[in-house]
């Protein structure tokens, strides 16, 4: 995880951008991953904890009908959540994760350990799911690598 | 940590209560311990990560005059944001931590280890200012268990 926020820094700096993050699952994990590197505030803007569906809505402007129609673990709330996010954080690359990171919640549509993940970067939005095995530290933990992938994917296409 | 995390859930829960957070230089780490425990969405409703003072103002409310007068490490500047997170927050207790993580950012009068707290239960708010040893990572650990102590005693006189 060290290795991957070092290398997303450097990526960052280099293209003059921040991360900002909205979390579910991780609860903030992400953030604080970010920020264990000495020098983040260079390249880390700040984020939302989304833990609840009001704070979805709140925070992040994910409509409600929209966690109605598709549930809160879903790549359309991921999609929206990471949106949502630039409106605080104009001009950054957003990162937004929703997850079942268990042991309790899972349904056999969605099991423990499903995963949907946005990244926001010049509003085009590019969201994944995914299906992540283990306990919930590890599906946590596994969740804050991929989405730092993604993020470290999305700003090399700028 | 995790204790302290296991026993403020139990609190929480008997008090009806959720826990929202405000975190700057822990980034996420305060809302990653609480989440860290399973079942944590009955008491933990969510948070900002206040990274920047761009943030601070535009998430938690805090006025940039206060900022500017007090800097961003103050228990001013603590107090307002454990208020502003109110906004999206209600009937939570809020928690705010803004501090000095290191190695860089210190000054002679607010060094590496300086860390305001405050907290926000129907509008009566508790901040204290502490001077934590260690290196970053120590110090934000400090701050994440001095802060939930902090919530865990305000909760108590409620």
């Amino acid at each position: 995880m060290q290795k991957i926020v070092s290398q997303l820094s450097v990526r960052l700096i280099f293209k003059q951008l921040k991360v900002a993050t909205v979390e579910s699952c991780t609860g903030g994990f992400i953030g604080k991953a970010l920020t264990d590197q000495a020098g983040s505030s260079q390249w880390f803007a700040g984020g939302l904890i989304t833990y609840t569906n009001e704070s979805k809505t709140q925070l992040a402007d994910v409509a409600p009908d929209l966690i109605e129609k598709y549930g809160a673990v879903s790549l359309e709330v991921a999609d929206a959540m990471a949106r949502g996010a630039q409106r605080h954080f104009p001009g950054c690359v957003s990162v937004a994760v929703t997850g079942v990171a268990g042991p309790d919640g899972g349904t056999p549509d969605k099991p423990v350990g499903t995963v949907c993940i946005a990244t926001c970067l010049n509003g085009r939005v590019n969201a994944k799911k995914f299906l992540f095995e283990g306990n919930r530290e590890q599906v946590r933990e596994s969740t804050v690598d991929q989405a730092l992938e993604m993020v470290l994917a999305d700003i090399e296409k700028k």
